[in-house]
């Protein structure tokens, strides 16, 4: 171990390499305080760098876990005690930015943020956006396939990436850094460092795929009354709005009251007393046309009697409003200890799945809290169960996920395995699923150096049909 | 050979499975007049006959080469002497649409032009459209992830799969039939079989994202008399029509002409003389606001010189009336014999890129015929070429290929590999991406049953980097 520090000190240099007690002075990123328990952070500043450091990594079968931003919620950048962390930190420049084939590229350590900016600034979007936009970093999106607020409009990061440039866990460098949209040149390699979590490889650089700036916003805030309803204001609206919608998400009223009630900052545009709160946007070329139409829309939806109270935002800080509203997500924390849950499942299965699941926490816990919000658009819930106690976890661990194996729901839409919800991926994936995971893992890093332990458990099949 | 057969007559049946002269009847399919030269053609009804017929094949060693609707280019699909053939032709069953989850599940037999009938019915679009409609097959549209008109909107054939169920070499079954949108449990294993041109498994059902269906259509073609200024018109339409672009094909001046003039039903809408004419498209939700907003672009286009003549389409006959000079493409065989291209390059290398080989071309045989068109938003051109013999096919495939390594582009956009673009693969792919390549093709085939010499040959590293 000692010479496999030595090794990789001298390769990185002193500030490639962190140790002892500057190890400890960082903690394990967000809802994680607890100090950083890795042999060593490494800190390379090229990819050659990182292909490197893993090559020693792997003659020496030691892990290595990768880390982004630190902002994930499932635990997959989290070393164990002794593992080698490898944070993508210093790699954080932003490359090209190329307007005539409408991509950047970009260092995996980039934060999100500052890479919207840049497309910004240059007349372009890069539609990815998240809560954690400040921290977390492009690596991290790709390696989680983040999704986000605007999914039913562009799609999860998977659909944002042209090429990636990863490492694998013998050092090999895996170039597919193409700016074509189309390409079936043979397979297509970069899917397999998409959402794996870092257990295949490493990403070191990325080609984006930017979009046109758009021109015009609306928002609306909608109160319905029934989930039918909803179901049937998503239809009207994406029909009716062609490609412009953006977002519909969806706010049950307990989120809805803990978001615009005090200590929130916000307050409630539409009364409360209704069972759902939905935000719809759309971005579209033309401000005062698409204005009229998305009004129109909303009209038509009113006159068939899906909503009686509505509000239409006028501005850009109106539009602000309304989203801080879905945004203001620290006001879950009023039910702490709180355990957050991020699950998709098909709309119409969402009613029975949620009565099931409130009846059995009833069941079990006096008044337990369960707060719904989501990304309905994309058949995503944000489930935010408290029973009291933080010791409950796996009970109400099981109460959600169980339900979903019958429905052909996902245990994670968008936030990822990592080793939180390792133990139940059977709910969501049959075992030849798990199988072929394995064999994959086994082909591209057969020492298993790569985040092991991440995504695929010993006992992984144990629950798949 | 003679016990396998046994096996699997007595496993599928008469109606299971093509025999001698049986086979002998059978074309190779587009382009291929010749007799199939299969030992036997399978003909599954289910997905656990293919499991069954893969595992003996498997255990005999014994290459199978799964087929769908016949149509593709590249020879993907064409079994050598002796091989076995399996066509998923008998499992054409479109089990569910189900509209609450917008979602179609198919078996992988079902030719697309029956899935856009049927999805149209029900009100939805399912946006794959690509000439061979009528002739192939969803399951051949998704192992070689089809592309086509609308891919500037919509994307590929991977951007419209939810769910995949696909058999392995050795018989298993992994049924991946998620009709959620997001979901991020584990690796996303449908992207293995999506594109691998049966090489890595055998597709068996899908299930379809379906789309609103449009209210609204738009179309107009414009004669163009720069590059530069076909690029900035991209800019132009794709920012001012927001998410409504759904088509941008650009044909040069040969090509038009070869599609309105005799023996082609076509005639011209605007005058030769032009070196590039595009067809811009837009599908929306008012017909009527939609309308003045296409038009309106179109007028803030023609303001900045950008082109001095078009003609926009006042009704559906004459939107189809644009796009038979678009698709008429039989026209291209007066310049036979041909050869047929499908190449990627990022747009702002395409002037260079095209001058360069047809300067080689004519330093090398007297006037060769040069036909390009291509859907040109995509970054994707299909160059026709013609000198005058067949012979010279691998001279001419040099001049096209070799000048994409430099620039980053694509052998292959949206055709595939299959044995015809095998040699040139490593102008497209890295060494190391080849490799990467043969390592999953060992871990999910070891037998090497599977499509076997398809995509990848002995010596696809020979021209990489």
């Amino acid at each position: 171990m000692s010479e496999l520090i030595g090794k990789l000190t001298k390769l990185l240099g002193d500030k490639g390499i962190l140790l002892g007690s500057d190890v400890r002075l960082r903690d394990n990123g967000w809802g994680h305080p607890e100090p950083c328990e890795a042999s060593a952070i490494l800190r390379p500043k090229t990819t050659e760098e990182v292909s490197a450091a893993l090559g020693l990594c792997n003659d020496a079968g030691h892990p290595v876990v990768p880390q982004g931003g630190m902002t994930g919620l499932v635990g997959a950048a989290i070393p164990a005690p002794g593992e080698i962390a490898l944070s993508l930190e210093r790699m954080s420049e932003i490359e090209e930015i190329d307007t005539a084939t409408r991509t950047m590229t970009v260092q995996a350590g980039v934060p999100l943020q500052a890479i919207q900016q840049r497309a910004y600034e240059e007349g372009f979007l890069f539609p990815l956006d998240l809560g954690a936009r400040g921290s977390c970093t492009i690596g991290g999106n790709v390696a989680t396939n983040a999704g986000g607020n605007r999914v039913i409009r562009y799609g999860m990061t998977r659909d944002m990436v042209l090429g990636v440039e990863a490492v694998l866990a013998d050092g090999t460098v895996l170039s597919s850094m193409t700016k074509v949209l189309k390409n079936n040149a043979g397979y297509d390699l970069k899917q397999l460092f998409i959402g794996s979590e870092g257990t295949l490889g490493i990403v070191t650089r990325i080609v984006l795929r930017l979009r046109q700036s758009p021109r015009s916003h609306n928002a609306a805030m909608v109160a319905v009354d029934s989930f039918d309803d909803v179901t049937r204001l998503l239809t009207i609206v994406d029909g009716g709005l062609g490609g412009n919608l953006s977002a519909f998400e969806v706010m049950w009223e307990d989120f809805y009251r803990l978001t615009t009630s005090e200590p929130a900052k916000s307050r409630p545009p539409l009364e409360y007393g209704h069972p759902f709160y939905v935000l719809v946007e759309a971005l579209g070329s033309d401000q005062e046309s698409d204005s009229e139409r998305f009004e129109s829309v909303l009209g038509e939806a009113m006159e068939q009697g899906l909503f009686e109270d509505a509000v239409v935002a006028k501005s850009r800080a109106e539009r602000d409003t309304l989203w801080e509203i879905r945004d203001d997500i620290e006001q879950l924390d009023r039910n702490a200890p709180i355990f957050t849950f991020d699950v998709s499942l098909p709309i119409p299965d969402m009613p029975d799945y949620l009565a099931g699941i409130r009846q059995a926490l009833g069941g079990r816990w006096d008044s337990p809290s369960m707060v719904v919000f989501g990304h309905l658009g994309d058949g995503n819930l944000h489930v935010v169960v408290g029973v009291g106690d933080a010791s409950s976890r796996p009970d109400v661990e099981e109460i959600i996920y169980r339900p979903l194996q019958a429905c052909g729901g996902s245990i994670a839409a968008e936030h990822g395995i990592g080793t939180e919800k390792r133990p139940y991926l059977g709910y969501s994936r049959s075992a030849a699923e798990i199988g072929v995971m394995r064999t994959l893992k086994s082909a591209l890093d057969p020492n298993g150096i790569l985040n092991p332990g991440k995504v695929l458990s010993a006992d992984s099949e144990a629950m798949a049909h």
